[in-house]
């Protein structure tokens, strides 16, 4: 059954201040790698978690887990494991191009925020589903529902004040996948910390292409 | 270099508050396909661009090209293109059971709103960047980086109160880059036209996940 549809309409000039605000509120996020231990009301948390789940999905799949880890002994383990993967990513797995493609970022394999950070959210994209009567579910386009809902709890995090560095933990999925118990079907995408930015908390200092650089109107 | 970060510091229940309204206000996006041709000021749909650009990305590559189709000619050829080959889908290509996942949300390979909406942003994927010597930058996680943009950019959207339709078209994505004039290394990833619903604009009567189905605590 389909059922009317109608939005909040506003008057142009309101349209066009919205969204300046708007970007100016997004543009002012970037992803930060020191994050402070101060506790962050877990209310919010749900609600940004919330956000992420009412982003469109192929087929409405909503093909996502959200793994919010709060625990600490837990987010010392995910340190370990990552740290572990992570320096043998640099030291051995990839070519010299990918350290250096990094070093502007000053990226390397230790990885505090793991630590400090009162939040992990592990972003988990189901590969298929599984329908009560046991059976394969097919989950199409996955991978960039997946993706278009991390873009969305991106920018309600950054809407409530807290920070977070989105990450792709490279070949720490299965590993991740076990100590958090999630099932086969589901795959690692993401790894993001969450809290405030440290107190002495730095940036790199990258300037974004601007528009007429990423922008084609025809 | 690196340079200090700090953000803005809101008050407890101020954040709750915040997280609650943004929430409420994303929850009320629906993917509409019935798209008013009244026009949408052009400074908006920068904005909401702009605001995409903002994205985190693997390595800062910033690996997405936004085109904005407003030439109703192009747009008519774009409809041409996509219904040609939706139509093959429906009809050969895809099997009896996608077709039959995509009924509920009854779409067909009718696509009215493609000449309808005053803009399709149509978003590309670069799979690899030119550096100024003309050597290949490698994009890391590019479809990642794109799909979260995508995420903002609907966010923008819906903080403006436009609608849009998330959409992957199936097997157009090199006719609409030779007819767009995009280099080979950009694919096109997702196509969204966007503008104000139609007046008589329905949705299919769908209901998100809970959030204890899709976040899990630890
Ligand atoms: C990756 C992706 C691909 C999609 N492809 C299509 C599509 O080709 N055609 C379409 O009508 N809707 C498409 N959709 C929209 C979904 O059908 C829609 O998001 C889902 O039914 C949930 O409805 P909602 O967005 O109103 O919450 C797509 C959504 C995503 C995220
Ligand atoms: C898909 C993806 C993967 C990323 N992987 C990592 C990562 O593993 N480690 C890290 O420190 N940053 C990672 N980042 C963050 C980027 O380095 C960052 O977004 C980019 O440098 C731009 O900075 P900004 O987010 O502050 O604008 C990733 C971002 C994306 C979108």
């Amino acid at each position: 059954p389909h059922i009317p549809f109608s939005t909040k309409n506003y008057p142009e000039e309101e349209m066009i201040r919205r969204s300046e605000e708007f970007y100016k509120l997004m543009d002012s996020r970037r992803s930060v790698r020191f994050i402070s231990e101060e506790p962050v009301p877990e209310e919010v948390i749900d609600n940004v978690i919330r956000t992420a789940g009412t982003s469109p999905s192929g087929a409405h799949t909503e093909p996502w887990t959200y793994v919010v880890v709060k625990d600490a002994e837990t987010k010392h383990k995910i340190r370990e494991i990552i740290e572990e993967e992570e320096r043998m990513n640099y030291m051995k797995r990839m070519g010299d191009k990918w350290v250096k493609d990094l070093k502007k970022i000053r990226t390397n394999w230790i990885k505090e925020y793991l630590d400090t950070a009162p939040y992990i959210i592990l972003i988990f994209k189901q590969i298929y589903g599984i329908l009560a009567n046991g059976k394969k579910k097919t989950h199409y386009y996955n991978e960039i529902s997946v993706s278009i809902s991390c873009g969305i709890l991106l920018a309600a995090l950054q809407n409530v004040g807290l920070v977070t560095v989105t990450s792709t933990p490279l070949n720490c999925g299965p590993r991740l996948r076990v100590l958090l118990g999630r099932p086969i079907h589901e795959k690692l995408l993401l790894l993001l910390p969450v809290g405030y930015p440290a107190k002495d908390a730095t940036v790199p200092d990258l300037k974004r292409k601007p528009l007429q650089d990423f922008m084609v109107v025809v």
